[in-house]
């Protein structure tokens, strides 16, 4: 890319009244250079089977193309006209909950081959008109895709027939990996298969959601297939990923194998939303940012984030700003907001860069300012590269299966925890200590690269996985894993051996127990009098050292943490859900092993860097605070690129609160 | 009327051995000199489709007839027999939550054709056995009648009629004014029409409410019309209008426009159902009051109230008492418990002023001293006529509006906030300043008489009502608005303009932003180191004065409340949730400016009054508090009613907890 | 029987690999004497319709008959093969909650014919080859069987037979005795019958659940004569009953009598599920354990019960072993663990002595440990025989009318409250007090022989109980009764008399009004400032003394316990679920006006006695503490039999932490 997009979703279709050159002067005037069209309007561009009307799309495009801003078309398949779903009942998805009735988006079965045929009629309609004008710069390819737990007959066909080749019509085969004797499950014929809504069976439920993790895939790769017959070379495609939603980005996303997903396109894309004003840390921005550059191992687009949603979402003063280039710090190559304007009906009524009004208002000036300084500072900023020394291991398969155990892992008197939970819990601490991470899967080939493996709660996996990380700390690389990994297998089925299995050796520790803490605390190395949370493992060391024991009348004999030093490398297991500062102390011991150097700054300074088109080194200063951080400044002399000044080697440097700071050097 | 009613519900049906002279008896020495009768025994008085039985109806007529207790017959419509639903199974309603199995009562579409044959069959019988008897003074329609959620393919048929009226056939239209482009809701054929129970539209969802209360209307209508050709000219018809439960009447009623359904009545009636012990506060007794006393700005009838009810509800020594005299301060004509005593079986088994062994019990006691006071000085009491200074402006639609967004004025860290937290938020403080208030709507044709409005959250309304509140100002009025107010159009599509629409002239102020309040303080006149609560929006005054600043490092430029000198009068706005005491503060200084006295009494001391029959000023002083409270009485001699002494001008006088006292003069 | 059975399920189906010799060596060198099989694997044994495969039963009995381990087989009756549920799908349960789909078990509506001709056919073929074997002790009918809450069409109409029975075909007679006249709800034609689960009346619905129960008493025992006849003499057959599950074995069972299904069963069997850890009292342990030697008055068999369960159980050192003799003190013949293994699929994955690794572990451990005291001295232990003077009367006809009145009971301001509450908040005082209890019934023929009854909330009872308690008192016995006793009749109708209904001249008091306690002390005789907690009825002492009286203003007038001397006995009334310290000082009260000596120790030691089959006096001390205890021994010279020497008479010894001490006398 030359410059860094900045921009919105844009609706014409939504709009109380002629706005369009209103909303070009003012968009200008913002420094907004690109709009996102046609998502979700399928049932203006066809408001019945035989008609179709682009005139809106070709409106845009035209006075977009006159202004000089960008367009990115999306298709509009995710939001299905009434009309449609009348015609052809089955396309509402029969899902995990019932059958789906219309009204919302995403109601839909993505496999439906009525959906499919007129999904591909809109869509290369939709191209005949698009796809050459000068102002389009790249298609996404429906939005924020998902299996929509969809489980109708036509799919749990598919399913069995899938089974079936897994397991090459070995139905014993079937019944042994998957334990189905238990509460006589067990199956006597492929075809008389029960629905899998209402198994008990974890493995069986475990492989349903990655099958239906591999029709996302296969539905977003058609698309792409569709776009790419009439795209030019200069357009990218791209889509709008999210993540496990907690009323905001939260975590790995369960219906979807982003992994796998991205290969379909040229560029991977996303959307972020995270909590604002003193919930403001920026980890969502770096969490979903650094798992989207690891995609493609290249710079992503952010299709959506906000700029004003939830009302506690309003930005304070100079958020929205840091917000933006800290998007640009993990490697983004565009930021849009959603949306342009506040809808007047409907839902989601506000969220918007100009609100009902179409006034300018704090969070539009915000935007213009920012907008502004990446006009002039863009080009310094664009295609930043970074070479990680840190991944941290994730896998849909060890969600799935973590998360169909919630009953073990959990109980009345303690709060759910789920995998999500174990990866942020890492994730956080490797953010607030300022190592930046890419992350890695278990189909990842090289992994020689990094320094630092961290596998949170891996439950599944197959054998390979703790073999190559076996290898890996073999050939001197230093592991760090938490409780519940590698403790089953592909199939959910639990390894009968001693866990962890393989790694075991590997650690130097083993363990057949485990509870939840009560009054239980850790002792050791780094300790200050913490509390176990959540779930304990009771590790018996074998050749390992005990960096953390319990504290407690039964459980004081067994450790928490262990660190073995194992071939050329090091191995840490933590068995406990430990406090977020004793973890940080313990994965600087593991830095300090994989011989990473860790900048003296904490969170909330918040320091990023890559290097840019020109060879030079980029570091962003980010301090995610409502007071001032103070920051001292390298030992040799950097450029300011905001204030454009020289910054004097070791410089205490007061940064004001929500504020940003780029050096260039 | 000539007296006040006193009485209850009596049910010889549930009667589990024959008690009615006993029960007469013990009527006549608690001074009960009414009963309602027939309502929801239906499956009695008509056992199958063609055997009628009015036995038990003729029989306790006769009894009270001969003892001078007077009857009020209910229809019996609100609770069906079970052969009914069998023969005709569309009876029981399909509604937003499914199709209703038969068991409780209110489970009927009132709307259903071969519901409306029975339901008059039922009615006219039950006429042609009740008009003509001395003993009945008037008839009750139904019960606590609403649509019930009801959405049947019927309905649903007729709301697409109702809308094809409303749009005058033109699709277009209502697309536009509903905003049905978003997610693709857009329709191209009135006879292709998405079940509206999935819809995501704000507008559609609320229009489609408002359709549903129309319904209502209809249906209480239809059954007063009936009654009407059977009943005397002295006899009334009323209905058992109920209040937005939340455990005990607490709102405007969501499903029932009261002003519109009450026209078809010749007495306004309603249930009134409240907190009681600690909790009692008599603020149920008076909102419910002035909302039904202003729905025909005339006298009401409390058709039921609790003796006791929830075993939490048992009335502390005193409050029954207060409780009935507190109905009459409101300018009730009537106050009937429910019921006369508790049943034996099935469900709501402990509702009574008779316990299960039909002993004299602590409730019957004080009943009696009631009624006896009541006949004593029930004349002196009855038609009290009020002449209000102050108004509170509520609306069904802003309601049903209002309401569809929880999802943007919450959020998974603060409670949930609806349209009646804000009207009880203002009604709740006007009440604890003792300045009595009426209740008008949007349809209110004549405001000229009132010199303060409140608008409370008026989130939806057509454009001539704030044309009518800014006249009303200019007029030399005084207004008060809170947040949310006139913000969207009579579709529920928000103004695309300035806000408050068209009133940010009137007060002097506008607002582009608005979010939820943490740690956020409030300054200014009148103000205490209060927080700001639940949600604010950032007030830009123009021409108005602030009244109250946010105090936060990115709000604190911007107003909380603000006042405005407009024309000849003055309008202040509430940006925020803020405190009672506060809120108390602010209305005190609107009284000032809409020069209206107030008592120097403040809750728990509460002062209502009105005039009697012989233009003679009633002036109740009640004291809600369990120890005792001190009053100055007026300046001039008055009359002690109860006491029947004379109380000396000025004098300082000590009332005991939970009591009671009437000034006459 | 000759020996203690210590014991646990196994289930080869269930292995991921070849594993029983280990097993056995591993169960033998831990003293694990019986295994039960079998139970829940009907898919492993009938594959097919027509396939049926024992092999796995077969090579269990085998081995472990070599072995010499005895062998206990289930029917595997409670988890049923697809095949089944798919080619009658009638099967599966038509329930309160909606049709069951296929998967877990439990789902089938035991009365479905289909149903019932296949279990016959598992159960004769199972029998065939088991029944003859040498090391076959005894079956087991099913596993923990309810009725599921099935409520099909089929089931509803056999309900409307047995109501037609019960009331003679006088349908006139059930609408009055149900009280049908409310809501409309009065029937007119048997057969013209509305569905149950609609129905909001008490009386029909409690009976429906009792109607219910009495499906299971002939489940049990169908299967039980189908067993018979194949059975041999000395070959037992029990039942696994369960518990009202709260997450752990809570209280009595809602879905069966446990008294009356018993009867089919030559020894009576439950499962027992318990806190552990910090939470571990024994009170679970002690009252599943007298409930269910209540059942035939004789020894029973812990069928399962938690070696591993919950993360939280994992048992603190000590912990199992006092567990294990805590249940032999209650009078088991047999503690059995569920499971031998953890299985590593599925659900209910970590249930266990061996953990997924088989190896040997800290639970391990502990049972072997409790395994060989059990081989060497399990003799002196095995048939205990007890004489208990008290007897707490419960009844499954109570809790399901008392619980069909959550809304009166409870409100929005404070907790569920229920049956079980009553019953436990009894029993845990008299454990901790050390007085042993039976359990009676209604239906109970002898109950001279007790010297204390205690009755908590006996909502509903035919009037013979309340004469047969009026007599126990009579002739000496001393009644203590809680709140909501003899309220209503056997059909849910409260007694149109004064309450407690005739027992009010037993108890010398009487009521009319009760409340929920809001800042209300208790004051008088054994009080310290306690608070009156969730209910209260307002006691009117005639004869009776006031032992405690409310502390409030309004409410200090009335009793909340009030005790009597009446013929020859002592009747205690207790108005308010009051706190449980004081309500041990109550029941110490009654312990002494009925002659019963009291051990000097309370909760946490804990002493349970019975007589040997050699007529010797045992006597169990445990130490339910995390801390030690101390505990003075006997006046006379006991023999200490696991320390096996003599302990001196009047000897202060200190408990260890979790310990356990056996005296033999």
């Amino acid at each position: 890319m030359k410059k860094i997009i900045y921009g919105c979703a844009y609706y014409d279709e939504y709009m109380p009244y002629e706005r369009i050159d209103k909303d070009i002067e003012m968009m200008k005037k913002a420094g907004i250079n690109t709009v996102r069209i046609a998502e979700s309007t399928w049932s203006t561009h066809q408001p019945k089977e035989d008609v179709f009307d682009f005139s809106s799309v070709i409106k845009v495009m035209d006075r977009m193309e006159e202004a000089g801003i960008d367009v990115i078309i999306g298709t509009p398949t995710y939001a299905i006209p009434y009309w449609l779903a009348e015609k052809y009942p089955d396309i509402l998805a029969d899902t995990d909950h019932g059958k789906n009735i219309y009204g919302a988006r995403q109601l839909m079965d993505i496999t439906d081959p009525d959906y499919l045929k007129a999904s591909e009629t809109i869509i290369r309609k939709l191209m005949e008109v698009t796809a050459h004008r000068k102002c389009v710069i790249g298609f996404q390819a429906d939005n924020e895709t998902k299996y929509y737990d969809a489980a109708s007959d036509r799919i749990q066909k598919h399913f069995v027939q899938y089974l079936k080749e897994k397991f090459h019509d070995d139905l014993k085969a079937m019944n042994e990996a998957y334990g189905l004797a238990y509460w006589s499950n067990r199956l006597s014929d492929w075809d008389v298969f029960p629905d899998v809504r209402g198994s008990i069976n974890g493995s069986l439920k475990a492989e349903f959601d990655r099958f239906r993790r591999s029709l996302v895939t296969q539905f977003l790769a058609w698309q792409a297939d569709l776009i790419r017959e009439y795209k030019r070379d200069d357009q990218f495609i791209t889509h709008n990923f999210d993540f496990e939603w907690r009323g905001y980005s939260y975590g790995i996303q369960p219906q979807v194998n982003h992994f796998e997903a991205s290969k379909a396109f040229t560029i991977a894309g996303c959307d972020i939303y995270h909590p604002s004003q003193d919930q403001l840390t920026g980890t969502e921005i770096a969490f979903c940012g650094d798992v989207t550059r690891s995609l493609k191992q290249d710079n992503y687009l952010v299709m959506e984030t906000q700029a004003h949603g939830f009302p506690n979402w309003l930005p304070f003063d100079g958020q929205l700003k840091l917000q933006a280039f800290s998007h640009l710090a993990s490697g983004a190559n565009g930021v849009c907001y959603w949306h342009w304007h506040s809808i007047h009906n409907s839902a989601e009524t506000y969220w918007r860069i100009l609100g009902h009004d179409f006034e300018e208002n704090r969070v539009y000036d915000e935007v213009m300012e920012t907008g502004n300084l990446l006009k002039k500072y863009g080009p310094h900023l664009v295609n930043l590269k970074k070479k990680n020394h840190a991944a941290i291991l994730v896998s849909n398969d060890a969600l799935s299966s973590l998360n169909q155990f919630p009953v073990d892992l959990d109980s009345s008197f303690r709060p759910s925890f789920f995998y999500n939970d174990a990866v942020r819990w890492m994730y956080d601490a490797f953010y607030r200590l300022n190592i930046e991470c890419d992350f890695i899967t278990p189909e990842t080939e090289d992994i020689s690269g990094y320094r630092i493996i961290a596998v949170p709660a891996l439950y599944v996996s197959d054998e390979n996985t703790p073999k190559r990380l076996d290898a890996f700390v073999k050939d001197g690389g230093v592991l760090i894993a938490s409780f519940k990994t590698a403790y089953a297998d592909e199939n959910t089925k639990v390894w009968p051996d001693r866990k962890p299995h393989i790694l075991h050796r590997t650690f130097g520790m083993h363990y057949n127990d485990f509870t939840f803490p009560v009054n239980t605390g850790l002792k050791g190395k780094y300790c200050q009098d913490e509390q176990a949370e959540t779930f304990m493992e009771l590790l018996k060391p074998d050749t390992a050292e005990v960096l953390v024991r319990y504290d407690h009348p039964s459980w004081g004999k067994y450790a928490a943490v262990t660190a073995n030093h194992y071939g050329k490398g090091y191995a840490m297991y933590i068995g406990s859900l430990i406090p977020q500062d004793l973890l940080m102390k313990l994965l600087e011991d593991s830095a300090m092993h994989a011989d990473i150097e860790l900048p003296a700054e904490r969170f909330p300074v918040i320091i990023r860097k890559g290097t840019n088109d020109n060879g030079k080194k980029i570091c962003y200063v980010l301090n995610y605070s409502s007071g001032p951080s103070s920051w001292r400044s390298p030992s040799f002399e950097a450029h300011d690129l905001l204030q454009e000044k020289t910054i004097a080697p070791d410089t205490e440097i007061t940064l004001e609160p929500w504020s940003c700071l780029i050096l260039e050097y």
